[in-house]
């Protein structure tokens, strides 16, 4: 007997954790919120290690405090992220801002009085050369090979208590950037860093162990592109994920990595047979909070497994 | 001096009017969402005559109750819908249901089981005999020429209290349906509706009569498509809408109606030149819950102003 | 054993119909276009009677010849058509042309100089003006009750060879638009139209007896909407059809009709269990010429069965 | 005085090049291609330096050839892949086929057959097993540290004639892989690597030598992500593209790097101010067939300009 669809009431005072336990009753990508939701708390209680892949400019938008609580609650075990995204978050960990900007612009304006735009925000040019001082001075500072989620530890490490850096950096949390050298940072690499030898073999080397341990294994993937990858990989020479969570925009008919089907990823063997999966498809900067805010209500701090060992 | 992009910070016991107003002040379509919330609240709040247009299978995915409550708040003085939603409306207000369904199954078994689909949707073909059933008696009952909203009010009348067709019978909003014919009441007015004389031109004649009114004018799209265009080409003859918030999951650059900004709106007159508007790229399963939550939450019962009396 | 994808190879000189076929032995939507001008290829081939049903600005968009070459040419028998597309058409049969604009653009300037947009194109307001001016005379000429193929053929009676509604009058060919009073034509019909009787259930009634002749029955959608469901809806009383091709750039994950697979018009039977079928995901103005190119190439003048003896 | 829209004539016999001349003349993305066509052919009449950049399964659905043909006439000066495209590529120089599959499949069954899945493509586990040989014996024979354009080189220079990868070898036309480590073969390298030091900063100092070349500079984008975001970072450092092209089925509205506009890379300076830029939406396995098809027929070998000497 299949379950009915049933109709959203709204009442006054709503909690976003009572939303979201409607949205499962529903159809299409409201049903899909909500079923995600629940798989994710069903990862926290079921003391899965999870990752979160982070592709898109999440940061920039207004995301990464969500980043920063998600390590703190131990929501997240270990993190994926592009290298745009730390370079815009070591701008906020400095005191730089993004703008609320538009879309609709003349964007060779923009370029004449030194503001960047990503879609609808704005990025004043002395972000970057914030950036680019205090990196100048860390890299000055490190000497060695270092795989990426050393080299945001010593980074992390240099950043104040509001940064998720430093809270990956104090709770031993692995943040993975394969595609560090992608970005502004690693041009910095590029000027600044003789006296680096970036080897993103070793990442492989780190994510592979972690795809190896004894616990119930889990990802939230915000967005594809590398990071989703990049963990799919390292558990092609594991067990596969036991749950995973996708929320992206892109579309399983344009055949590439973003839109694909959870369901394409267990012919590849990354996800066990069995394991729950949703897809969500939307906007990032409206799913993430709202799965977030779920588990928050429905879970507060995590009881917490040590994980940290692992690292130590 | 531009706003800053401030970061979402979540809490436990988070309501949803609280996330949405932290989404105004973030980027990409969360903040989308929390303009159009604003702005929906500030029509309410200005006296605006709103109109609510919806295409979309938003009936079979648990959206009902909310339509129904927008009408009975006085959130929205008339509706443009599709007959599809119609159709399933009286389905469900005949005590028929939608199932929670899966999108990736066999149709062809489905059609064996006589199971029809909607994406994750499941309606057995009992619903549509159902309906059949009750529209053959109705249209019995009938004599005349019929605008389609005239027809929605006798539906409606006929119907129970959770039917939205009944609040907006009772409340006198009109409910416009201009593809009536293009679904399967179209198919019954077919077969049984021969003292029936359909009229869409009167729809016409009474939609332009509501674009004239000396109230500030307002709008809220669901999913584009005829119920968008419907309301925009009677407001060619008049002044132009005040407010627009469009929740869409088409994009622009594919040249169609459900994707086509605002702004292309306006070069049209068929928003005022300093309209106020949101387009906000989402799922409407997803958007359209959170903008009412908010506004339920703000408004409440909105201050009514007695638009009624224009139908009496 | 299944077959390999084979590389597409380019030459000088190459054919449009050259480059179809290679497009079917590869992947993601080349393969899709190149199957579903196959299955066009076998519609006509196979004394298919063939209905196009067209959604989206396709006749400002450059693509009113390629419709008017598919009915001279026999390739389709029935069009299913939006009223906003017979309205344009109608103003390229008066002269009036479609420019190329631009869509970043100030449209508050653009309606200051009765330049109306739509995406990338501009449409003097004096175009519309022209219409009105044609549609005010032969909507004098008229008297009853019409469903909306016998206005059409009416109206291309009265309009120059290069328009595919004289095409369609001449040829008896029906253009059914259900949406007729969703556009600047509807208005005019409400200004003008006195002495006409829109009935869009006389409709419903011819396009069920297309329905239900003997031929093999196909359909060629383009971009959804209520086209593709006033075709899909009249086969729901009949057999279901035989082949269907969709061109759209909707997708399934919204649950809507416009991006709905086909395989769920099965679970309607709308189309029959074994039907040969295939959606391109692609815009139109793209995939149209393409794969009209390629039956013409192929096909040439259809070897013609004398459906219009059906009109007579 | 604005052109106007062109309706597009089908002929029989008619040229790929031909239907893309007429593409220019019409509108949304059939003119965008066009106009595409008619950059890039500039481009290769300008003596411009020409990148070419690759996201998405494009070798697994049958552009290999493409892309050799694109090195081999001159079309194309250097290229920015992924590593997924890399690895596949030496499947395919090996002899290993993907294969026509489906999309609606059960994706178990496929893992329990030892097939891997890309949405409709189906690839035998023995070809990853063939690659895994290959490189593990590549892997023995090399030394030292390597970029990955060195590393590509030395690939290649293994391959059959056949190969894009053999082709860049033997005219020294560097393919950089920032994601080479994101991929199987990147796999392969932790495994069988222990004599590599793979460097990507050193691919850095490479492509942005190529940025401060005294040529025009082109880019040709297919599908965004990293290897898009590669070339733009080196411009940061010069003096911006002169031409750019990006085929891409992301929209704008999502915030990220494979929608954005090009004219936001203008606000980064990425692009000059009066760059010639074009964004076609489109599945990229029709749009670089029909691009290239253009270019084939307009140009057919490029007069020469011998880039080559930068790299002796």
């Amino acid at each position: 007997m299949r379950e009915v669809v049933e109709e959203i009431e709204i009442s006054e005072e709503l909690k976003v954790s009572e939303l979201i336990e409607k949205f499962s009753k529903t159809a299409f990508n409201a049903r899909r919120l909500g079923e995600s939701a629940k798989i994710f708390a069903e990862m926290l209680e079921s003391n899965s290690f999870i990752f979160l892949t982070i592709a898109g400019a999440m940061v920039p938008a207004g995301m990464r405090e969500i980043i920063r609580d998600m390590i703190d609650r131990g929501f997240v075990n270990a993190l994926i992220i592009t290298g745009a995204n730390v370079t815009h978050e070591i701008a906020e960990a400095l005191g730089f801002k993004h703008e609320k900007g538009e879309a609709n612009v003349d964007d060779v304006e923009l370029s004449r009085r030194n503001i960047n735009r990503v879609y609808d925000i704005f990025i004043p040019g002395e972000a970057f050369e914030g950036v680019e001082k205090f990196t100048s001075k860390v890299f000055q500072e490190l000497n060695g090979e270092y795989s990426s989620y050393e080299l945001l530890w010593e980074i992390g490490k240099r950043l104040d208590e509001k940064s998720f850096l430093k809270s990956a950096y104090k709770k031993k949390v692995p943040i993975f950037c394969p595609t560090l050298h992608d970005s502004i940072l690693g041009l910095h690499i590029y000027i600044y860093g003789e006296r680096i030898r970036f080897n993103p073999i070793k990442d492989i080397s780190k994510i592979v162990d972690l795809c190896f341990q004894d616990f119930p294994m889990g990802i939230v993937i915000i967005g594809g592109g590398v990071p989703k990858n990049f963990a799919f990989q390292a558990m092609l020479l594991s067990k596969g994920f036991d749950y995973a969570i996708q929320i992206t925009t892109d579309s399983p008919q344009w055949g590439g990595l973003s839109g694909a089907s959870l369901e394409e990823a267990k012919s590849w063997c990354k996800l066990k047979e069995n394991a729950k999966t949703v897809t969500i498809y939307c906007d990032a900067t409206i799913a993430l909070p709202l799965l977030h805010a779920y588990v928050v209500d429905k879970i507060r701090i995590r009881n917490i497994i040590n994980f940290e060992k692992i690292f130590s």
